[in-house]
């Protein structure tokens, strides 16, 4: 793998602990899984995650702000989530999924969304069974423990710590600046990967 | 599954025998797959393959023709293929991958895409290859022998049979061109489904 192939330094990676998945390896995931450690903690492939971050971004890319809806029930992810959606304008569902959201018409805060962002298939699954009903594309974190059935584009990645989280979400959010030519280039972008992974 | 969800009527698909998929299970692929049938054929489930190629048809969609590029080694893909690419635009690939075609830059045929639409993994195995090493997203469309690694949107489906082909192209291309607003409606999409799968 070339360096200068990769979204942000390889050393920010592994720092992050986005290739450190967990003791459960589901095969949907087996694919993007490089070893089993000697404590049983599947890891990653960098190489995998790195590529489909870069897919996801250039999907993502492809929507408007207001057409895209990031899904996440989990607390470690609520500091980047909210920070990606004050910067790019994506709206998102942190905390619990009110039932029905995106699904029944005659709720007060129905929501019409074109792409749905999920952190986690599993917290955050009556999202997800909502999401695949409305018809939309799911792009989806997936650990090593995931079950990736109606996901349809998957971004391998530790998708519980907050530094992971973090980094998926700086480097989403710098990528989809650039990308939509919302920021000339990468040096406009005035947030740091720490400002996304903060307690 | 309500019928009027549906890309194409139902016993379209069922006649193009998109759902019938072959004896072997690849664990990538069982996701989509609703039974065994007591020959031994696995087979798929119709709502899944109808959702995948909606989100495929949106995905696609959102890019230039001249920016996609579709890769098809297998002979009865040929007459879908090449009238996708006559209606769309979208360039194409059918036959023997040349070595290096998008990855070796001195080339006199080096293609660059944004895209790559591969019909089978398996005899496509060196296109898509260098697909992944250019960095491209890739959708393919995977029969329930098929191994997924490296593509980012799978459609499953009978990636084997005319019919089944031409039924994948149809839609495909019949989306494309409304979705992209070069038809009015579908009305104005004059080609039938036979047309993509003559002899």
């Amino acid at each position: 793998m070339a360096e200068d192939n990769l979204l942000i330094p390889l050393d920010e990676y592994l720092k992050a602990g986005i290739h450190i998945g967990t003791k459960y390896k589901s095969k949907d995931m087996s694919n993007f899984i490089y070893k089993i450690r000697q404590d049983g903690l599947s890891i990653f492939n960098i190489e995998a995650i790195n590529n489909r971050l870069n897919v996801a971004a250039e999907f993502i890319s492809k929507y408007k702000p207001e057409d895209i809806l990031i899904i996440c029930r989990r607390e470690n992810g609520w500091v980047p989530v909210n920070l990606f959606s004050e910067i790019t304008g994506v709206r998102n569902i942190t905390g619990r999924y009110p039932p029905g959201l995106l699904t029944n018409t005659n709720l007060d805060n129905y929501i019409e969304a074109k792409l749905a962002i999920v952190v986690d298939p599993l917290p955050d699954r009556n999202a997800l069974k909502d999401s695949v009903r409305s018809g939309m594309p799911i792009v989806a974190l997936c650990d090593t423990n995931n079950d990736c059935k109606n996901v349809d584009l998957v971004i391998p990645c530790n998708n519980k710590g907050k530094k992971s989280l973090g980094l998926v979400f700086y480097v989403l959010a710098k990528e989809y600046m650039k990308r939509r030519k919302l920021i000339k280039s990468e040096k406009d972008f005035k947030y740091t990967l720490e400002d996304f992974s903060k307690e």
